[in-house]
């Protein structure tokens, strides 16, 4: 070893220990006849103390390191007498003997700093500087630390880690396969899984029992939002389970996890129906951080002449508000801001109306023309309205009307720090809807995917009402982010059969795709469900990022590409011929 | 659940409790009123009883479960009349009050036993059924167990496992890519990695320090042998660190594993060089679960006119044999399969000597005629030849010997049982040379990659005999396998620059292929060194496998095929079209 200690364990129990560190220089200086240097690793930073009067030459060579330098050096641990109570070494420094340069470095493109200079794609460029700053590096130990206190819990519920192939058959279940030509056939292509559920629910055929593997899944969608085109899943499968085994026992996981990599001791996890999380929350992954539910107002509105509420409720739409608490005294350009957040092209209301509750008790409202005070107020009475308080309400499609109240009270909440930063909403919501209704077509597709069972007391709407069938199927969300995804999957041949029948697949289409599965079920297929954790998304959450790729080492960035080795790339013609592909 | 128990748990002190059970029907036997069924799960099998005196209904429907139908059944835990000593719910079985069929199952396309009836190809189709099978299901197990003994060591050291992604360039390092086509950048392509070793090394670039993956690698290869396209490795790399580090890190955690999934205590790992085990055992993998060493004789040789060993030292070949303890009574026949045995093409001798010491005291030899007794026994004491030993030499080129007598000496090893199948023989073979001569153009090549430290001493012949350079460089061997293979990396540009020279690239082609790392080596690179575990392999040896399929829950067959999914396969054009690319 180059070192008998680290930059991060000396203390001042240490005193008098002669030491050798080795890690790179962070910064160096120059105060009077002494010289200090911050010497940093994974593990921390030391303080290194030269000074001129006791050894000149040593300390002039140690003027001259350059930030970044990588440099071994040997020294006593002495107390500092200036003492840094921020960093864990604070208390000593090393008084240098002598010190090696192991490799130079050239001025870094950026600093190596949590507050750095760099933007994030020159960052990415560079990202093996980015990861020197602290916070990255943090992240990333936090990943691994999560990762394994996920397998340590499912370890101790006997599930088994194994791991299911990535060169497979292309079998698209919603998104894009990426390709992989195969040499050796000619004309034929591997996929790569975007996901193992197949291979994983034939791991339960297989009599597995309980499995789950920290995988890497594979889509190749354009890159809107927050989206890579490889990300891990932690991927859980069980044999003879209903729902409430799987909510119990990754619920236990998801505690563990915050206990084990943040000291945090979650609360029991609530339960709400996708039908209520849509009907209160405008949304399929609520942030319950904070209230401000969406109250619908169909049923006790007075009636007047205004004609939105009126043609909306006709037309078998929605009246519905929530309560900005503490917002009655916006102005009239937060108002028009509000306004125009509703009518952003994907939400598409045409306007919203407010009430204000005023401080001084008044009551005024953007719809004063047609409902008197009186009535205002027994509105205002639903939303549980006080002085100070702004009710905001939606005329329109139920859809228009939920997705704008669910968009605007999150964006109210962050705007008025409505939660604690501190704060976790984790919760389990339940009971999707087996299949929906494509809006543009009128197909019917399904909501998670062609293998989700559905509530056998609504095997009865299968076929006069589909879109009435709920399905075993849950998430998982976290402070507003879908973390889990699963359910209790069909193991009949024949319901599943059936389902994919009832989305337009011919038996051609379905054997061609899913053939072996089917296959399979023939042979003693075992109840079974699970689900599988997007944890990206789950470590970026829980170190503060911004984005899933503050939460990888290497990711791609927004155009699909790796800055850092320039991928994808042209590559030799003589390849391809290989392949037998060429491009067009 | 669908249980209260597992098929493996139940013992004498469960007796009179009512369990409800799940699994699947291994066998049904009806023996006169009695009917007995094996319930199979992960966990074991358990004894099902019905008796037609008491419930002849129940009685006559068990008899009519089919195999692998799976099955949930209720019923009191009584003490067997005729026990098992074989399994460990062998003292108990159910006294069944009622069951329900789960799934019915079509009858399996062979038997779910150990000694199944079904070829690997049917297996491999119904991969599925195939791990039902107990030594399947056990090897999967035991290789769960395995990593998670080398992630628990690894922890404890400091490592920290992080992602490398899959998606990266086309770096050839040796074998070749599996490509994927990029869709937002037609003609632009993605690469699968061989390895994540140019990512590890940035890991150290960016101060991980202790990095760790169990992570799939992809080589395009054709199926010679034991390969599989996709497969999987332990892939570690430290900072500041030199080979004795490495080799007490990764020597600890090989004894760890093998005593948390094997209970095994192993010894400490004998070192042997590169050059020394080409020597004495002709192989850079050498299997030293029993000794027979490779006896070179060109110094001790008796001047006689034996032109085949003559020759052989006068063109700077090699003379040399090995022992085959108590082979002198081998027949003809068996001595002629010998000799065809060293003159297969990949060997390439033209024949072999041999010497008999026969258990009477005779002598007797192939080379009579030039040999006097005397003579022959002289050569026979550098074997330490005893009555009833055989000994085989070769003389040609010094590669084609070795080769020949290190594969004769595995082979006859085997045949004589030379060595007990419950031995281990793991040693770290090191110093191999950097570079060799491609031995039909006589170009530079390196032995491992290019990325591995020169030893400094071996610098000076850098560039005068290159071939000379000793790497820092080393395998783990277990029982003739190579399972792991590593070495301290070059950290600094300018010695890297030098041997991809060394290797013939232009620096244009270094830049395209190598230059984000060689970018990295600007900023501050720390020495590092790491090493790789080939993990299917070490799980096959552990789990007494015979290729690298038996360790893997869904292998490739030798053709690169799935034949499960039966991937690869055509794809619809509309995907070519959206990759820009077209079969040819």
């Amino acid at each position: 070893m180059f070192r008998t200690k680290n930059c991060g364990e000396l203390r001042l129990n240490h005193k008098g220990e002669e030491v050798t560190l080795a890690g790179w220089v962070q910064r160096v200086r120059n105060i009077g006849h002494l010289v200090f240097i911050d010497l940093r690793d994974r593990y921390g930073i030391t303080q290194l103390s030269f000074d001129q009067n006791s050894n000149k030459e040593l300390c002039e060579s140690a003027t001259k390191l350059g930030r970044e330098y990588v440099i071994q050096v040997k020294g006593n641990v002495r107390e500092r007498s200036a003492k840094n109570a921020n960093i864990p070494t604070g208390e000593i420094e090393i008084d240098v003997h002598n010190f090696v340069i192991l490799n130079e470095s050239e001025t870094p493109p950026f600093t190596i700093e949590n507050n750095t200079d760099g933007s994030e794609e020159l960052r990415l460029k560079y990202r093996y500087l980015d990861i020197r700053r602290p916070h990255l590096k943090d992240t990333l130990i936090t990943r691994a630390k999560m990762i394994k206190a996920m397998r340590e819990y499912l370890d101790e519920q006997g599930f088994i880690e194994i791991e299911t192939p990535n060169l497979i058959k292309s079998t698209p279940e919603g998104a894009r396969d990426f390709l992989v030509p195969s040499r050796l056939q000619h004309g034929s292509f591997y996929a790569l899984p975007q996901s193992p559920q197949i291979l994983k629910q034939l791991l339960m055929v297989a009599g597995m029992d309980r499995y789950y593997q920290v995988v890497k899944c594979y889509r190749d969608e354009d890159f809107r939002g927050d989206r890579q085109p490889e990300f891990t899943q932690l991927d859980c499968e069980m044999s003879f389970v209903e729902q409430e085994d799987i909510f119990q026992n990754f619920e236990g996981m998801t505690k563990h996890v915050f206990k084990q990599a943040k000291g945090i001791e979650l609360a029991d996890f609530p339960r709400i129906t996708f039908a209520d999380a849509m009907k209160y929350y405008g949304s399929d992954k609520p942030d319950l951080r904070f209230d401000c539910k969406i109250v619908e107002l169909n049923a006790v509105l007075p009636k007047t002449d205004f004609a939105v509420f009126n043609n909306a409720i006709e037309n078998g739409g929605l009246v519905a508000g929530i309560n900005a608490k503490k917002c009655a005294n916006y102005t009239r350009k937060q108002l028009d801001e509000i306004t125009e957040f509703v009518k952003a092209t994907h939400r598409g209301l045409g306007g919203i109306v407010n009430i204000r509750f005023a401080e001084d008790g008044t009551v005024k409202s953007s719809i004063d023309k047609f409902f008197n005070e009186e009535q205002l107020r027994e509105i205002g009475q639903q939303f549980n309205a006080e002085k100070g308080d702004l009710i905001l309400i939606a005329a329109d499609k139920i859809s228009k009307v939920r997705k704008s109240l669910g968009d605007l009270r999150l964006d109210l909440a962050k705007k008025e720090n409505w939660f604690d930063k501190d704060a976790w909403s984790v919760l389990w919501v339940i009971d999707f809807p087996l299949f929906e209704k494509d809006e543009e077509t009128g197909d019917i597709i399904f909501v998670h995917h062609p293998f989700c069972s559905p509530h056998p007391e609504d095997l009865q709407y299968f076929d006069s009402d589909p879109t009435r069938v709920r399905a075993q199927t849950y998430d998982l969300v976290m402070n507003g982010n879908e973390i889990l995804s699963g359910s209790i999957r069909i193991h009949q041949k024949d319901l599943q059969d059936r389902v994919f029948a009832k989305l337009g697949l011919t038996p051609e289409e379905v054997d061609a795709k899913f053939g072996f599965m089917l296959n399979a079920f023939r042979y003693g297929a075992p109840p079974h469900g699970g689900c599988a954790f997007g944890l990206d998304r789950w470590v970026m959450l829980m170190t503060g990022g911004e984005t899933i790729r503050d939460a990888m080492a290497f990711p791609k960035a927004s155009s699909g590409k790796d800055l850092m080795m320039d991928a994808p790339a042209v590559v030799d013609v003589k390849q391809l011929v290989e392949l037998g592909i060429k491009t067009i």
